[in-house]
């Protein structure tokens, strides 16, 4: 008889979150020619990351600066904030994973949205937590008053609120996010997923403070900085929380070649600037080709475009539509079965989609 | 009031088990002309690394095959597996994150030698393990018995052992392993720690079969295959043992670029080869250097040596003058305080530690 699984894991059930795109073509047979489905950065990156991997790439065999410093220091400037408010992991997925088992002891609870990015759901079965899900408001939005009330009646330890939001784009601003903080019973810690937040108009952006015990904002380097292969993302958080966080963390996860990479990607404002540019004009776009087929689209804050086909039997076929014309999108499940959520591209991947759009069978 | 940390992740002292290199210059102001501290490889990496990171680098934008298929397969074929036997994931270090969280509730029995590679204790401890330490023998070898014996008296779910052993380098042969996986408790997994396997006599090494419920083979492209920055290791164990590990791994966290890489090593036997064989010159290099300086090395399988100067302070002093003339080594903690590790590097290295070893003061 083979060792035992331990408990928890004996009883949780195989859930990946996303099938890959390889994955996903090896079962069609064949490649996609456009990759609208994942919301990496359509874009390129920048020419200082180019630099990096030629010059520094002879630093492969070597082992990384297991505190980060470098990059971490950089993160917090400007911000009024210091290297002990930043947290560097593998990804935001990784910063999910710690922050999880740093909170839930098993049988926790943790709110989140109904429908809402699933990676969350992922690490809280993963530690044992309880999951209380919100529905997303009629209109789309994540239900901040109904959040913190599940927080409050549930005695969560931790809220996840993605913003801007996954699946749907849609962003709260400062005022609201305050209410939010203002209304959290003490015991549950926000934590704020802002992976596309650098797409967010500037002004609509939560400003930052040293002191928020309840609030833990999550970053990546994954969306706008065009680098999901490096798996860096950063947390701010109380210098508590960062130095609790070394106590179970992978000390050497990210490696100097990714801190590298992230630090040229950091400091490349004017690349960051170009993408962010070229992602609010093809926003644009979409609105157009959405109303060009009867579509309408969520008012998006992130590089994406959920396009809202009115019915789940129309989304999905226009998916399909899409799929077999090899343009990979991402068709939610439910309730998001009437979205389609469509990565922003460059003019000619943007052109081509609506060339294939507008050849979709009529519902 | 913050929220609190878990009962579990509040109980953990900060223990980090290696400092990085780049901690230690910060600390003393200035950087190592020689870096023998780490086991890296010190002789560069294969062209067809290179190959790959000059040609596809461009793919840093993009998510990863969360299923690795062709890394895996590649690494599975020749061995009688198949991919469904491989488990790849962030460097050995992920790989003890993950089996450890797969067999331990907290409460529950980890074996490991006292004075061994210390990951293991830390993830051990992450999981609310308790962890049972065994003496390694007086001549500096894992004791295998013991380590069995105590794995029946506690009844342990895990047995942890480095073969080759980190910090020795002494390493069992086929005929030892199977005598201890035949008396292991029914109850417990022997997780084999192969970090250094390459380096070791091809005929010393176990071989492989699909049929162990109580083995799983730990092993890492960050030593021998020169890529400690692209964070692959892989584990070869069953496939119920792999399937099981989908519901806590991060599927994401080895990049496309990363597999690549690897996969490059991997098929570049050639190089490998060369790493293998610079390594044996240096190892009976480091054994005539210490001959020089009155000291005696341990019979070593890996890419280090671990010389023995007969005590703590002697051993310490040499490490410190190695220090002071910007040479970094491992000076392992009691029981092994009489022991300097040296990473084998190439011979313009090794030539560079002779020349400040013949300088140190005399004991």
């Amino acid at each position: 008889m083979p060792p035992s699984f331990s408990h928890l894991v004996a009883s949780l059930n195989l859930s990946q979150p996303f099938p890959g795109r390889r994955e996903l073509e090896r079962k069609r047979g064949r490649p996609y020619r456009l990759r609208l489905g994942a919301n990496e950065c359509l874009f390129g990156m920048s020419p200082a990351v180019s630099r990096v991997l030629a010059t520094r790439g002879g630093e492969l065999p070597y082992y990384s600066d297991p505190a980060q410093l470098e990059l971490r220091t950089a993160i917090a400037q400007g911000r009024g904030l210091t290297h002990e408010h930043v947290v560097v992991a593998e990804g935001i997925e990784g910063l999910l994973g710690l922050f999880t088992r740093a909170y839930l002891d098993p049988g926790d609870t943790a709110v989140t949205s109904l429908g809402g990015y699933p990676s969350f759901d992922y690490y809280v079965r993963g530690c044992g937590g309880r999951l209380v899900h919100v529905p997303y408001t009629r209109a789309g939005w994540n239900d901040l008053d109904a959040l913190v009330d599940a927080a409050r009646r549930q005695r969560a330890k931790l809220l996840y609120l993605a913003n801007p939001d996954n699946p749907t784009g849609t962003h709260h601003g400062p005022a609201e996010l305050e209410r939010l903080l203002d209304q959290l019973p003490e015991e549950c810690l926000l934590l704020l997923d802002e992976a596309y937040v650098e797409f967010a108009d500037p002004g609509s952006v939560l400003p930052f403070t040293r002191s928020r015990p309840h609030l833990v904002r999550l970053r990546t380097f994954s969306k706008a900085y065009g680098l999901a292969a490096a798996r860096v993302g950063y947390a701010l958080a109380s210098p508590e929380q960062v130095s609790t966080l070394d106590r179970i963390r992978q000390h050497f996860a990210v490696s100097q070649l990714s801190q590298e990479l992230a630090l040229a990607a950091w400091r490349d404002v004017d690349f960051l600037g170009q993408v962010i540019g070229a992602t609010r004009e093809g926003r644009e776009h979409y609105a157009e080709l959405a109303r060009r087929v009867g579509a309408t689209v969520l008012p998006s804050s992130a590089n994406f475009v959920s396009f809202d086909f009115g019915g789940t039997t129309r989304a999905r076929a226009v998916a399909r539509w899409l799929d077999e014309k090899d343009i990979l999108v991402r068709h939610p499940s439910e309730p998001f079965g009437q979205l389609v959520r469509i990565t922003v591209g460059p003019l000619a991947a943007r052109e081509l989609l609506a060339e294939v759009l507008a050849s979709a069978p009529s519902p």
